[in-house]
């Protein structure tokens, strides 16, 4: 591939023309054709696993010898098991409802003018993502039972094992009598070619990327297309004066600890001062748990075991059984504590007063408000969507878990009998 | 103003933080609150209208100076009507119902879990707009009912005025008890501190150009933040073969000719050429009403007053009483037509059967898609909205016409009794 950024810039277009075609074709077509597609990719996964497991041997074979991390060949490394995952989440998603050609909204004008909202799909999605080879097929299928296309570019650690799964997803369609263009993986690993997708407005509707915050932070500075992303999970849940003390211990455990990895977890505790006296029992229950606790000073006199909290505590995603605790004079400070450091992903508070939790809920600028319910509950499975494509912190278009629904948007029908306008 | 482009970054943050608080206080207020400060500036309008005026008068006077358009002198000039038409808007708006505070959707999980979607405010808002100054009141209006902050940057021809109606608006926002930063004026005219706006994608939510194609396009090109805006309007009609003549005749003269240069105007009509015989009361129709025809060789030989279309007719938006016309062979013709040409604004087609109508409204990628109806109801107004800020062709969040509901996003609130994850 040529250095000239006008080369990508035109393979980006190529690209993205035929999957404009494709989304045409998509859009259209029955549920069942779309069905179809991803059961025989499913099919052929397990049917064709030797090629693709030859292929993924390759790439870890180069990953050891350019000595990548353990934890980063196991997140590259397919095996039988794996595979099968990837085809039962493909048989999850044919099971879920059609997310297209639902009527959003139908309402009449006085001059007889019908006008629906119905879902149509949003477009082409470019989706970049990082070492684990499933999204190709992961994300694909997602876009696709929502009748997008997916320009996908992976990892360059991946390539063999992406292209491998690549041809089963366009032999899948393809069974399915749909044009293999619904998904396509970039063809180039030079990184140049993500910026010439980043800048693409004319030609992409959206981009999504899965991987680590420098992923992430980079297709948001650069990205003149929108992004559906979130940066940072830096939760915080407030212990209301009100608090049950078992409640809160219960839920502040599993926030934290049950997977401390995920961008739901809990990373600050702010507990209100007329509480103090029933923390010992929740910050004992933490400790005691073998989660690390940093306290303002407040705390750190009821428990000698709780570190010295410093500015940058109040700023970092752990994702680690650590977390931040500091002590608050009321519902007010909880909130601008959250409003300077949080990140607009998961917040929220345990209260028996539900009118003041309510109140405080309404003033929290967060995707996810929660009121005495873990913050791990943030999640699309979870929330009933079946399946997810990744979390977004943006406000527009769709915040939250992103599932099937939140990959369509919608068109205006305006349905009339010869009505003009006066 | 300093010419570092960091002085700018610096700036916008600044104006962007104090706008986020007075968010989280319109966020949570009543919506009586918000009214009355729509209602007070609307009679600080009337009662200061000599001050504006006065600004105004400078503008003008400058303007002259520098030999501006008739035409754009126009657009600047204020007037007693003018304003008694801008606190009309206000009182509109006050008249429409609260887009906040709606429970969209609302569900409960098997673990009891109940989950709600609420709607809030977008947030932050940057509107750039151009010589007409009411945009100041209009927009922030429109901004402030739906719970966000404006960030506000008018032409450098109108800067006496906007600041005029700008200190109008902060009275009116501190009449009724809410934060004056809820709609912010940029202190500076510097060209480098629109783009200063656009990059803010840290701080601003989203962005509205309202203006001429030059403006709409600089901020596509640069924005990292999310835009709401359309491009062009190159609208088509597909006379089906069922299409009764006088329906297509009344609803085509309608859409080109009305008001041919707003964004919903017809510019393209593409004939099916089973319809062909019925063509020439339409065509005539056209002409006799005093609108150009610029067609293919079919259409030129049924009406010697046609004139010869080319390439780049079918590519222009004219906003005049000009008309580009094509026979197609079929709807399909007509469908790759509209997806090669079209900008994705408003497309339809006449046809008494009814299946085929819905089949190509379902083909169509446009914001809008019409059935037997003129596209120049592609308004807010028409739809029932009350008020619109503009019309967006782009796919996420909102298309068409973006009013109150489309300036609101929402969160997710989880509401539990103790709930942890398993």
């Amino acid at each position: 591939m040529n250095d000239d950024p006008r080369t990508h810039d035109a393979l980006i277009r190529d690209l993205a023309r035929a999957a404009r075609k494709a989304v045409r074709q998509l859009a259209g077509s029955p549920l069942s054709q779309r069905n179809m597609a991803l059961e025989a990719t499913a099919d052929r996964l397990r049917t064709q696993a030797g090629s693709v497991l030859e292929a993924n041997e390759k790439d870890l074979a180069a990953g050891q010898a350019r000595g990548l991390s353990p934890a980063l060949l196991d997140r590259l490394r397919l095996d039988k098991d794996r595979l099968e995952a990837i085809a039962g989440s493909l048989e999850t998603i044919v099971a879920l409802p059609d997310p297209l050609h639902r009527i959003m909204d139908d309402w009449t004008r006085p001059n007889g003018l019908r006008i629906q909202r119905v879902a149509v799909p949003i477009g082409v999605i470019g989706v970049i993502y990082e070492s684990r080879p499933n999204v190709t097929i992961d994300a694909a299928a997602l876009c696709m039972k929502s009748g997008n296309a997916a320009l996908l570019r992976g990892g360059s650690e991946a390539v063999h094992s992406n292209h491998a799964l690549h041809r089963v997803l366009a032999q899948g369609l393809a069974d399915a009598g749909l044009d293999p263009a619904a998904a396509q993986l970039l063809p180039t690993q030079d990184r140049a070619a993500v910026g010439a997708l980043l800048r693409a407005h004319d030609s992409l509707d959206l981009v999504i990327p899965r991987g680590g915050k420098g992923l992430v932070k980079r297709v948001q500075d650069e990205a003149r297309v929108p992004v559906l992303a979130h940066l940072d999970g830096n939760n915080h849940l407030y212990i209301h004066p009100s608090a049950d003390v078992q409640m809160a211990t219960a839920v502040v455990l599993n926030a934290k600890l049950r997977r401390p990895g995920i961008c739901g977890a809990l990373e600050t505790l702010l507990i209100d001062r007329a509480w103090l006296d029933r923390a010992p029992v929740l910050l004992g229950a933490l400790l005691d748990a073998g989660c690390e606790l940093r306290g303002d000073a407040t705390l750190r006199a009821l428990d000698s075991r709780i570190l010295e909290a410093r500015e940058a505590d109040w700023e970092t995603e752990y994702l680690a059984p650590i977390l931040a605790v500091r002590v608050v004079e009321d519902a007010e400070q909880a909130l601008n504590h959250i409003a300077r450091y949080g990140s607009g992903h998961t917040d929220g508070l345990i209260a028996e007063d539900t009118e003041a939790a309510n109140a405080f809920l309404g003033r929290l600028d967060s995707a996810i408000a929660v009121h005495n319910a873990s913050t791990q509950f943030a999640d699309g499975g979870e929330f009933g969507f079946g399946a997810e494509i990744g979390i977004a912190t943006g406000r527009l278009h769709a915040r939250g878990p992103v599932g099937l629904e939140q990959l369509t948007t919608f068109q205006y029908r305006v349905l009339g009998s010869g009505q003009t306008r006066p």
